[in-house]
């Protein structure tokens, strides 16, 4: 196939099914090659590999002026203007500049060559959470039917920005996030959710409807909050958020009633990145209610423990925020990304009511076609709702639920193993699925680098991949370095990671003898 | 299969392997079952077909309390709270709170059965960009390829936010975006460029550098730029845009000239999204340069014609601009979202610099883990750029400027199709791929709503999906409607539109005899 067929339409079906198998056996033939959770030696070593693969699969027949490509694998800019050897001198450049790179080249391969090439080679150097050794982040693996639902949203590409572009896509997202929003608010008068790109838009969107309701808003939030809250407030121009002070990675409420106004906007979180632990937020929602100000919590990673009748209790008082984002693409168990935001009453999303004639002009709206730019600060986006549903109606949410309350029962266990082995320290109980360690001979030494040595070393060795997180345990509240273990493999048992912990604790005394034996210790 | 198997990992591709083609019966189904490029009878019949086909697949017993769950399709809320039939009374809802949705039901029907039900439903229910018909937005038929390319990004979900979550995928996007960079910027010292959600993040991204600089920066662009401008630049917390009066739909360099002060940031256009006409680059460069004004230039629609060599001249004056969006989920056909945004000084990306911890700690920056969480302002983020780089692997750029080309060249024999036709007037030669055209009754009555029912009829029909855009045509420069073909589908030619043409011009005639008749003419 020359690679211009298209997804859609009669023969999109056939078309897939006959390229998607060069694009799994490209893919299953990179996992074999990889044999572990990440590609060995490091970025030095992967950026090394690409030129290489580049060398051997960019021939120069492939560039007709018969001029061989520099790799610019590992570049982190583009190629000088020197390597572009045909550059006009003195002519207008924009007419006769030819296209330059490894990856533009501008004769192609065809479909299936270059799908199973560059499949095998993602596949080969990725670092796959489906193996039990990746587990850094809250990066999940996703299921193979959130996945295979997908492939029909990308070919019949349904754009939620308008009803003529996505007549039951966009009602099927009106039902999820229906459902999500109930989900999130059981009994409120009228709650509604959107979907985005994740926690970070979440967060956005949680501070923007502050500031539509008082441009003088304030943010406030825990020392405990993700990154994406001050990064909001600066992107929104609001003052930089008050931080609030915690203990055991949790706000304290009576520390979040002393600085807080009326204008204020607090952000709590409900399963941090560090620690999956989760603030209190009954106290935090009545703090904000005496205080006048408004609360959004940022659930990405604990919101769908809503799922599971054990673990909802923990999200108690969720109802009371005013708004709450939650990640899919964490716990849910979807490919990146399945952002959702849900507000208790709908009215408050009435902050992104846009107009463009083109999309959604007053008589069309008024004609009965649904308006649906308002639902997004983005304008042209993909339907992750579908695979959203597809998954729930797949799995339902009891099984999403016990999927979650695997994740988080492991964790527990793990925890317990941390705590019986002799070369590691707990930093406390897991709430959700985040286990945080310790080298004892860090503590042994106070040796914070040895710390981030380790993790660096296993990343290196491509044995695995592992987090880190600063708490302030150190002296006096100083910042103290981390291992962490974000256990989101729903079928994992503890077993499966009792050799890493043992590596964990290897690697340190390892870095800890290099030190000894290196002449300028670190 | 349960729906618990995961898609990555050693399993992985089989298991795709088994499930896709669940997905592809249920989507070639629905195809058939649509038989047209969208469904007939408007969002109350796709709403009332969901509510149905709820109706059928969900039965009490997918619902473990037992009772049958209102169907909350069409519904633009969350069900009432007294649907919820275990809600308690008093308790706390957050313990025992039922999930209760159609989208959200409790128990789930497994993997295959959710993948063929909620397919065949959305491709029946889709606006489908593969059918000539559906041609009313910048809404692109994908490519197999590229959807094919999206499975193995799917599985293997790298994250874009830290290299230990997406090795080599960070390595491909570095490539693929210093590409990028060097194609609008043949000449340029250190270009850079980077993915972003669509023009609608570019554009942002365009304002937001340049209130990096200065934060007083007052964003200036045409009458005919995107809605996104303004709305980024509410978003931003900048003034509203000073907006240049067009002509022919081009922004006039001397109004330009007039409200220009060294703090302004310009927005021009290449390729509205009205009429795909591109604004006058080099001289609005230089109106920019000589009022030491930045000048961002979205290229969303238009940038791709870089990849001509016939087109390509179209688009002098680029490279002059401090920064470019691109979409190749418009011309390049791509699922969305594939934006990308490019500096001509990488420098300026600085602005985007944040700190997290856990993400790109400075020690791990200093030890050489790739910082990527400045190229961004999502977080977590899937690789668009792995699809992108197969899609140019397969078909090389002159491959995807050719299809540019196709689109152009049609666009041009249909619009001198609509000059001849005797119901329809153009309002002008295509400069890319737009066909604006009103039918001549309307023009006859004056009656701008009649455009606007045509539309809407032929939607409601089921037989065509064309646009809108309203145009300063009418007297006085007062605007004008009229009626758009966006064409984007790279196989088609002028014949397939003839019909099509036809069509609009005997609605229109139809929709007057039944104004004439109605009693209460609208």
């Amino acid at each position: 196939m020359r690679g211009d067929g298209l997804a859609g339409g009669e023969g999109g079906a056939e078309r897939l099914a006959e390229l998607i198998p060069a694009a799994l056996r490209g893919m299953a033939a990179g996992v074999a090659e990889r044999g572990g959770p990440v590609p060995a030696g490091g970025p030095a070593a992967v950026a090394a590999a690409l030129v290489a693969e580049r060398g051997e699969f960019e021939p120069a027949a492939a560039v007709p002026n018969g001029v061989p490509v520099p790799a610019s694998a590992g570049g982190h800019r583009a190629p000088p203007a020197s390597a572009s050897p045909a550059a006009p001198v003195g002519g207008r450049a924009a007419e006769a500049a030819p296209v330059v790179s490894g990856a533009l080249p501008r004769a192609g391969v065809g479909a299936e060559a270059a799908l199973e090439e560059l499949s095998r080679l993602l596949a080969a150097g990725s670092a796959d959470p489906a193996d039990p050794a990746c587990a850094a982040h809250l990066h999940c693996p996703p299921l193979a039917v959130a996945v295979a639902a997908d492939v029909v949203a990308s070919a019949l590409n349904p754009s939620m920005d308008s009803w003529d572009q996505a007549p039951v896509a966009s009602e099927l997202e009106r039902e999820f996030t229906a459902g999500i929003a109930r989900l999130c608010y059981p009994r409120a008068e009228a709650p509604d959710a959107v979907v985005t790109t994740g926690g970070t838009e979440s967060n956005l969107l949680g501070l923007l409807l502050a500031r539509e309701r008082d441009p003088r808003v304030q943010p406030v939030c825990g020392a405990n909050a993700h990154h994406s809250v001050a990064r909001a407030a600066w992107l929104l121009g609001l003052p930089a958020p008050v931080v609030v002070p915690c203990e055991g990675d949790r706000m304290l409420p009576g520390a979040l009633a002393r600085v807080l106004a009326p204008g204020s906007v607090v952000v709590a979180t409900a399963g941090t990145t560090n620690t999956g632990t989760l603030d209190p937020l009954p106290e935090i929602a009545a703090v904000c209610r005496r205080a006048g100000a408004r609360l959004h919590v940022d659930a990405a990673y604990g919101g769908t423990a809503l799922c599971s009748d054990t673990l909802r209790p923990k999200l108690a008082g969720l109802e009371l925020a005013d708004s709450v984002a939650l990640d899919l693409h964490k716990f849910g168990w979807q490919p990146v990304a399945a952002g959702l935001f849900a507000a208790r009453d709908a009215a408050d999303l009435a902050a992104l009511t846009v107009r463009a004639e083109y999309l959604n002009a007053d008589d069309d709206t008024e004609a009965g076609l649904p308006d649906l730019l308002g639902r997004s600060i983005r304008t042209s986006r993909r339907p992750d709702a579908f695979r959203m549903a597809v998954t729930v109606r797949a799995l339902g949410t009891d099984g999403l639920g016990a999927l979650v309350e695997r994740c988080c029962a492991t964790a527990t266990e793990v925890a317990g193993r941390v705590e019986d082995h002799p070369g590691l320290r707990l930093w406390g109980a897991p709430e959700l699925s985040t286990v945080v360690l310790r080298p004892v001979v860090a503590d042994e030494t106070g040796d914070d680098e040895l710390v981030a040595r380790v993790r660096r070393a296993l990343l290196e060795a491509g044995t695995a991949v592992i987090g880190r997180a600063a708490l302030p345990t150190g002296p006096g509240g100083a910042p103290q370095l981390w291992l962490k273990l974000t256990l989101l493999h729903p079928h994992t048992t503890a077993e499966d990671y009792l050799p890493l912990l043992d590596r964990i604790a290897a690697t340190a005394g390892a870095e800890l003898v290099a030190d000894r034996e290196s002449p300028v210790a670190s």
